[in-house]
């Protein structure tokens, strides 16, 4: 074996992502160190619990419950334990005393990632975080390297692998909401507590990730506009089906031109998180189950598609581990890494100024004039109609929806709109006295 | 504008690619300092002949016809001529007077790849390569720094836009090879002499340069197995479709396990490119037009796909101009780039030693106790047979196959087999008196 130099690695957390990362770190050590250029030794393993039930076996000897100590003289650490803190403080006092530091947590990222930047750039550390924007799937260094000479117009991302999971199983099998998600907890694709994933915090956060990377940004979390799937229902699931389209819970991240008075540069971005619909055809109505996507157009590359695992242990760990090979080289190879850059600051627009297109779906007195009506409201509102379907429903569907029979059903198409303007007018509608009820508004994205 | 260090940027050719490059860097110019935290200047652009019609207007200043004085003193030679010479020699030069190189040639890396890495780590310099791999998608960032830290079993990758192009228009309409070639050729997806691309040669050296770097082992291009789609016809298109598969040209990098004599650590490799039968329900089918798509099968990370557009001058020139900004910012960082690593220097296995599934279609004698004759030739040839379909022919189907009536067509799918028995056995087949015609022979992949 080469005589390579040695690197200390300190890991604090060994969950599910921790506990492989110092399995593989532990088994492959020989490979590891030829592909470093660097012997990575595992010092220690801080956790809260020395005794927990963990997936991997690992010797006893390495785990502590006191992270500092472990933390002063390591070349990397890897914070894995998630949570604010402490793994902020820990990350910025693992950066103060010159380690590089790995880590997989979003949250943190999302909320204190400017902060943790800023340390870093002061003494020349590097902060590596594959593994918090799509799991498993390789993005950060496409975005930050391979497209440095492009520009990136937009990013859909499938982010979140348990809203995935439950929308696809409601597509395949016509199933509700409600039934799925309890199967899905049984299963461990839902945790017992699936607020984070089905309200879209977990997506929101990744898309703040992605969106600072994409566009040289900082974008707080609280600018990123969040909608989860709670309201997604069968019928919904099957009327999307019906026209063509599957719902998916997106993460759009995207450039706009705007004018000289909202930037200076012409240029604003939207970042936000909602179910929408996406044409069957789309590569993104293709990622079942579990699986997350992250679907870039960038202008001169045109469209390109990044798709794999989005969470589980293992998975993860392939992530954390590539990026701890990758602060080894850097330590190695001396030189500084390629830091977080906010230079081009774009204004982030509030959800009332993006433009998308829509689909309405309304029920409505079957009675001459009302679609003359509905369309007149929607022409005041300068929402312009692209498709009108019309369908009577029968006394069974009537009945099934709580109504009389006479009632219609009108799904309709619009062609780009702009939010404000299109909730103005379904409200309108609501209050119109034609509309018995507003049956669902959905975003289109994908083409 | 923040005053940055200037580098000077040589470029050789202003091809179809060369052409939209200069044009990014003279466009983008200020965004790209930003982004590389240097100015890079466009010192010069070397071509054959001066006055030949470009995509993108350029300054007419910029071009000459003598590349041997632009490299020299240059930071940064990008070479997008192609073609084995004069640009192995320039590159050497290039390298050789202390420029980092970044090149789209994979040709010339399939060949002479080793050559040029190992000159480059003589001098410290290094070679950027993403759009020689699989043009505008990025995968060489993903296979050497996010998956250092895992293993890569496997990569199958639809590398070739134009024969994708053929084989899903082939797909899609029912259409004959030669009608399909014909019309891409006339809407630019095909050149005038096909041959590098239908052939598979094209793919070959890809899958050589992905091997290379999956496997840290150099992999001639000569042991490479190739096979193109000009065999593939409407009926075996027809065939695969009504069993569920898509014919697809792949390029498949395989890590395999063989004994102690054929490798020391227990681990080979195949690389092989050839048309392959892939079921409906893999990533992979669904890759439509000229696009291309690298699915990687990795040990801890899973699944993996990246897609996107395979060839297109501004779409390749968007990988080209990240790996100038990768190499502007190693350039003001200092340190060494990570080097191409041979280090396991895997054997690359022949084809005849590569398991793989097949599809054997027969035409046979509708005689009683054929089906068993067959089922002992392939037995007696260690072939397993998975499934077995028989069809009589009708009529009108036996005499469009040029066969009198009372003949019958055996598909056969087989389990795992080794490609060496199962030539000579379907040798055996074609001599054994029952057997009229073998129709195909196809592997299949993907699950």
């Amino acid at each position: 074996m080469t005589d390579y130099r040695r690197l200390r690695v300190a890991l604090l957390g060994a969950g599910a992502v921790g506990s492989q990362v110092a399995g593989l770190l532990l088994e492959h050590s020989a490979e590891l160190a030829d592909r470093a250029g660097a012997e990575l030794e595992l010092a220690g393993i801080a956790v809260r619990d020395i005794d927990a039930p963990r997936d991997v076996d690992l010797p006893r000897e390495l785990f502590t419950t006191d992270p500092e100590p472990l933390i002063v003289g390591s070349d990397i650490v890897i914070e894995l334990m998630g949570g604010i803190e402490p793994a902020r403080s820990l990350i910025l006092h693992a950066i103060n005393s010159g380690a590089d530091v790995v880590t997989a947590n979003k949250a943190l990222l999302a909320t204190h990632g400017p902060e943790i930047f800023e340390a870093a750039e002061q003494v020349g550390a590097s902060v590596y975080y594959e593994a918090a924007a799509a799991g498993a799937i390789p993005i950060i260094r496409p975005l930050r390297d391979s497209l440095a000479g492009d520009r990136v117009r937009r990013i859909m991302g499938i982010v979140n692998g348990t809203t995935n999971y439950i929308l696809d199983r409601m597509d395949a099998e016509g199933a509700e909401f409600d039934d799925v998600l309890a199967q899905a907890q049984q299963l461990g694709y839902a945790e017992a507590d699936p607020t984070a994933d089905i309200e879209g915090y977990d997506a929101a956060q990744k898309a703040a990730i992605l969106a600072s990377l994409a566009f040289h940004t900082a974008v707080p979390l609280d600018a990123v506009h969040r909608e989860g799937i709670v309201g997604i229902d069968k019928a919904m699931m099957d009327a999307a089906r019906n026209a063509g389209y599957v719902i998916k819970l997106l993460a759009v991240c995207e450039r706009m031109s705007v004018d000289s008075e909202t930037s200076p540069t012409g240029d604003a971005i939207s970042v936000r998180v909602y179910p929408a619909l996406v044409p069957r055809a789309h590569p993104l109505a293709s990622v079942h189950g579990a699986n997350n996507a992250v679907f870039v157009q960038a202008e001169a590359a045109g469209d390109l598609m990044f798709y794999g695992a989005g969470a589980g242990g293992i998975q993860t760990a392939s992530a954390v581990l590539g990026d701890v090979v990758s602060a080894a080289r850097r330590h190695i190879a001396g030189g500084v890494g390629v830091g977080e850059s906010t230079r081009a600051n774009l204004p982030v627009l509030p959800i009332a100024e993006v433009c998308t297109r829509y689909q309405i779906t309304l029920e409505v007195d079957d009675l001459p004039g009302v679609l003359a009506t509905v369309a007149g409201i929607l022409s005041d509102g300068r929402v312009s109609i692209a498709t009108v379907e019309q369908n009577i429903l029968s006394g069974g569907e009537a009945a099934e929806a709580g109504q009389e029979s006479g009632v219609a059903r009108l799904v309709i198409g619009t062609h780009t709109a702009r939010e404000r303007d299109l909730s103005e007018t379904v409200a309108r509608l609501a209050e119109s006295g034609v509309v018995e009820r507003v049956v669902s508004v959905l975003r289109v994205e994908g083409n």
